[in-house]
């Protein structure tokens, strides 16, 4: 049987039973709070974890480029939501897409692309489903749910798109923050969507459906009153973000990098290793979190302990990763040539540098890999 | 014929003339200095980029994965210095490659692994080539032109594998410098090597190789005495931070993200495009250099003019950019739908996220595309 011990590094590492449990977590979550729950792939971007992640109730995922849309539907899931908004020239590749999988839905958060998504389905006699995106603090996209924009986005699709629904995603969410201050950005997440529909609704048109969600909110919202789901990603795979603020425990962690030790330099007091700004991603976002700036990721040993204490990788080359102030004893440990684990900072940001998973049960024996989707078109 | 106007978004475009003439003014360059030049591909990863930047009086490159040495040896180039040092468990990897490419070379930087390395070379019969790496300022790998290491891996090494030579990257050169600084750091590099190899040759071991480099200090050394070759490879895409620390001109580089403008937020200035982290890469070199920070990158028009003024990415989520102080007229000279190009920060990144270059001659047919190689093993 393969083994993480004689890989070529790096390799992207999935546990598959902390996969499980994240995902049953969740799916277990949203069935107390009586609503659904919409795996969102694009940390993991697999069918082999779809199959683990889609929860039986609600059947369906979300999405974040064509590419994956394309390629779920392309493995049989009929429910896929697109949570970015299109630009019109996407929609003759959307309408392929809802050929596959017919429940296939987008964001819009403009008049001009809700009435082009109409003329658009007009013009090739099917339908497009689109959810009008709400604003709820994270001042990316979406229109504000007491906006005038509102209704006349809902008007313009009336005009032979369908309306799928409201579908906000709070991203302060991902902020330096309480777990009280969490809770609150989900009831504003929650309180928002059900503000835009209930003025839909009032002004006629039928609303099936209510979406919000994060993986900080959906871990800690008190309610989910009035939504039909939560969509989360990240809680799948977790990474030393979602730790530090709360979202899960480092045990859970399911996603990290294979590296192999490829330098010493004793007298900085230096260990270099073959995982680098490409293997680990250049993403730095526990730097923002007041102490607990997780460098570019936490080393663990081959079997996933952290039986090299606090060591970190603070600097990155391409394919050079940097681990400072190792001790005489951390050096005699890790000889050249020896192997470590890498807890990321962002799963998303890490997975998306690999083809493949190498897929074990715990341990260090890879019961299977699994490919990957990468890329837009 | 294919345009840049019409193909899915996000995508990597590169311009073949401008990059033609970065690979032509840096081999001119080194002709001049009487120097070898050998281009780092690990930036832009493909075998019809090292068709043109390959140096005829040098015919090598350098590589920074096993998997790129191996794509480009399969490709027929011979002479290959993976410029990174190894642990001995990648050498039968090493030995396959060489067997393609019998000039397939890596770096060395302990007792140990070149004691490996000769050990390996005689049971496998076939003699492993490395290069001892030099420390000349970057503080990563290597070690120090006076270091009783550099004696003793050359010993080590000659009980069965090849020396082929001294090697240095001095990666200050990326620093926040002025041009005399970039040039002192060439002379650091070019005088820590040319001390190795007389240090070697002093002990009776024949130093063929001597090979320094970065895309700064080959664009400003004054002097190239004693060394064989430059190494150096972001010279050839070029991107903001080289234009930042002055290596080229905003007008030579010669590749862009092209992505599609998605939502129109007036009432927050804000303009959203899909590129984001992951289309851009989430590298933030830019922003350690005082007053030249440029977000995720700098927004041009479609035929890479800078019509928007200095609109930057300023902020990113996983497949959205945004990009903000928008004002109306830029607003309505880029409505939901149009497209722009993104010049990255660091080249190197953002090509990692994609399988292939939409390649023009300037403006936006589409001449080529370009497939490169990706990972790592």
């Amino acid at each position: 049987m393969e083994s993480l011990m004689d890989v070529a590094t790096p390799a992207l590492h999935l546990d598959r039973e902390r996969l499980k449990n994240n995902a049953q977590r969740l799916i277990g979550r949203a069935q107390q709070h009586g609503v659904g729950l919409r795996p969102h792939l694009k940390t993991l971007k697999s069918i082999d974890v779809a199959r683990i992640a889609i929860a039986p109730r609600h059947g369906g995922l979300a999405a974040a480029t064509m590419n994956e849309a394309h390629y779920f539907a392309g493995h049989g899931i009929s429910d896929i939501q697109l949570a970015v908004c299109l630009s019109p020239t996407k929609f003759a590749r959307a309408a392929e897409i809802q050929k596959l999988a017919p429940d296939f839905s987008f964001f819009v958060d403009s008049v001009e692309v809700a009435h082009a998504a109409a003329a658009f389905s007009r013009s090739e006699g099917l339908a497009l489903n689109a959810w009008i995106e709400i604003e709820s603090g994270g001042q990316r996209t979406g229109v504000l749910p007491q906006s005038a924009e509102l209704l006349a986005i809902a008007q313009a699709l009336d005009a032979g798109a369908h309306l799928a629904g409201v579908a906000t995603h709070a991203g302060q969410s991902y902020g330096d923050n309480q777990i009280e201050q969490i809770v609150a950005i989900a009831e504003q997440e929650r309180s928002s969507v059900v503000a835009a529909a209930e003025r839909l609704r009032s002004a006629g048109f039928k609303v099936p459906g209510l979406s919000a969600g994060s993986t900080p909110t959906a871990t800690h919202a008190r309610s989910a009153a009035g939504l039909t789901e939560w969509r989360a990603g990240v809680y799948l795979a977790g990474d030393l973000y979602q730790v530090a603020i709360g979202s899960m425990a480092l045990e859970d962690v399911a996603l990290d990098v294979i590296a192999s030790v490829i330098s010493h330099r004793r007298e900085r007091r230096l260990m270099v290793i073959d995982a680098g700004g490409l293997a680990l991603s250049k993403d730095r976002s526990t730097a923002q979190l007041s102490g607990r700036d997780a460098g570019y990721g936490l080393v663990m040993d081959l079997y996933g302990r952290p039986t090299f204490g606090a060591l970190h990788v603070r600097g990155v080359h391409q394919e050079h990763g940097e681990i400072h102030g190792v001790t005489d004893a951390q050096f005699d440990a890790l000889p050249i040539g020896s192997r470590v684990r890498v807890v990321p900072n962002h799963a998303c940001m890490t997975a998306a540098m690999y083809g493949e998973y190498l897929v074990t049960n715990g341990g260090v024996d890879i019961a299977a890999r699994w490919p990957r989707t990468n890329g837009w078109d």
